[in-house]
């Protein structure tokens, strides 16, 4: 083996390092025990299924699965998301149980990575799924859970962006009755945040001038609740209607919730392609330039594994949540260093054993083991050289 | 899809439904506070490494390693165990630390499965990594840490064998000298625990009648100390009594750490073939019939690392405690529930805020959403019907 290939890991797969782990552990810690506060039971799935099964069925886009051939020649996929594995147990193991289900994850989900271009080809995702609640109360006790489980790992300032996708296609359906060419171009151009493409897009199409104003008015509906009398005026559809609607009621129950201050709207927003239903939404954090969360409403999902049941879930990026926290201190007080010999080891189990009973993480080491007392002290808070006390082993 | 397939999991992959996630929860939690509160420092690797690196280090044998093709025609391995990827992280990113490190881990780890035989493919390990210390000290600081850790997990009865291959390297060097084919049938035989088989191959063998006997006399070297005297007794060479030096010494430290009767020995134990390089061992608790846990010194990884450091952990298997421990009463209370309606959903929330902060597990739900009452109710230790209390919203 050359020592290149030695260290070498496959394509954007990475090491976390004890403090990078530690970070990590903070933010599982305060999310689970939030989620776990609202009645939500963590489960797990394997982290590899057939791509025949929850491949296929994940929200995530086919060039991205990271996939693999088995020695039986079965296709593999490392799992994408945790929605859809959750979605086949609830559609079968759990089936019996009595819905609403309120299920929880923590776990890392996969993305083929095709180039050096620094992504992650493993990520962790901590999230909620609340299967079988079609209500706007499920929607904003999902939206005020994510914001409850951000706030209690110390992050101050982040927005939870909220939109419709049934407003859009609504909006969409009156302005290009029957277009599906031209609508499925402009939920693209949505879908990747390309507004000037979107904008010329819309320029090029042989409607109205009305129209095209209309259309490009969507773009425009971002902000507070100010928004939704600007959005009915613009659609007049029964489907869009709704969708005001909907998002009128979470808004009153999220004030409820007390909330509703990292909330805004926008109108345009465009998750996935084809998978959410109804409100979707998205979370970003000031210094973080990518998503830091998002979710929404899959009701299609599970009927796909037969269980007639809607559901709505979030998941949060928690690599991209620790970097959030980046400028938030560090509360481990790192460990402590008892330094040993023959005659003080025993001495030094009653003091580590003593120090540890209040908390504190102590190391014991024998000194004739260390090479270099200065380069190992430095991991140290404290290192207590006991070797020096003397003993009467 | 048919429904046959949907709801398929590759071979040896499982799910792990909330009751036994709770559990496994529990393990971990209890195993991690005390491995931290002896310094160790939790760290992670990637799920996914190249069969060229880790695969090959790995103390897994090659039929076992759970091997995929990715995309580029790389073979990769799902990681077999943690210890060969945290030497590969010790031997680069962490090389320029103060050694002794102490690293520790809880992560999947997975094995290839042919057949339906209800192996698993998947399955979780917490353990630790001492890193440069190379003295006994060091061997009983990582067995007295596995005790402690399964003892705070509500494990009472289990048992710590302990060995060492220098031992019976020795021995079969003295009886059988020069005679490789032999010595590793011998090994073989033991890493197999087929004690009948050895006792046949022994029989089978060209040596004088003493040499038979003391092979065969090897096999009794079990229990407390007593052993010590009888296997110094049989075998005279360097090594021999360097090992049984070690053994003693370890036992001492074993003591002091007050985890002694924990600990037995079995001088004939060979936890694999040609990995552990001084003193190893295995655990099991009386209701599990595979091994709970494993460890001991491995000189040689390091190395092959580029990094000159000798080593010794204990990786311990976290769905087989959760099973040694299923006597053990469940210690979760279990959500309560607040059930209400538009009128006393603000209630709700209020009465939910005040159960949460003092502990409890608390799920708000809307009557409209719930279609059985009664099965729904099943999954929770309170229901309280506030929608039949009335509100004033």
């Amino acid at each position: 083996m050359t020592k290149k290939l030695m260290f070498e890991k496959p394509l954007g797969m990475r090491d976390t390092l004890p403090f990078f782990h530690n970070k990590k552990e903070h933010v599982r810690k305060n999310m689970a025990q939030v989620i776990e506060s609202h009645g939500y039971q963590f489960m797990d799935t394997p982290l590899v299924e057939y791509h025949e099964t929850v491949g296929k069925m994940s929200a995530t886009h086919d060039t991205h699965l990271f996939k693999l051939l088995d020695q039986q020649g079965h296709t593999l996929v490392l799992r994408p998301d945790m929605t859809a594995p959750i979605a086949r147990v609830a559609a079968s193991q759990l089936k019996k149980e009595g819905f609403p289900l309120r299920l929880a994850y923590d776990g890392s989900v996969f993305r083929a990575q095709q180039s050096e271009a620094g992504k992650p080809a493993q990520f962790e995702q901590v999230g909620t799924e609340l299967i079988g609640d079609h209500s706007s109360y499920g929607d904003a006790e999902v939206i005020a859970l994510l914001i409850d489980s951000l706030k209690q790992t110390g992050l101050e300032e982040f927005v939870i962006t909220v939109g419709h996708i049934g407003y859009v296609r609504s909006l969409f359906e009156e302005l290009l009755p029957g277009d599906q060419d031209a609508v499925a171009a402009l939920l693209s151009y949505l879908h990747r945040k390309n507004y000037v493409g979107y904008e010329k897009y819309v320029r090029s199409l042989g409607v109205s001038q009305e129209a095209k104003d209309n259309l490009n008015a969507l773009l425009r509906l971002r902000g507070g609740e100010g928004v939704f009398e600007e959005a009915r005026a613009l659609s007049k559809g029964q489907a869009g209607l709704k969708a005001m609607n909907d998002l009128k009621q979470l808004y009153r129950t999220l004030q409820e919730y007390d909330v509703a201050s990292f909330v805004q709207f926008d109108l345009n927003l465009i998750s996935h392609m084809d998978y959410y239903t109804g409100i979707l939404f998205e979370g970003y954090a000031p210094n973080v330039g990518a998503l830091l969360c998002n979710g929404g409403r899959y009701d299609t999902l599970l009927p796909s594994f037969e269980l007639n049941a809607s559901a709505t879930g979030f998941a949060v990026h928690v690599e991209r949540l620790v970097e959030a926290l980046d400028g938030a201190s560090d509360t481990k007080k790192g460990p402590l260093c008892l330094l040993v010999d023959d005659a003080t080891f025993k001495a030094g189990l009653q003091e580590a054993a003593r120090l540890r009973q209040q908390g504190d993480q102590v190391v014991i080491q024998h000194i004739d083991q260390v090479a270099d007392v200065e380069k190992f002290s430095l991991k140290f808070k404290t290192v207590r050289e006991m070797y020096k006390e003397g003993g009467d082993r």
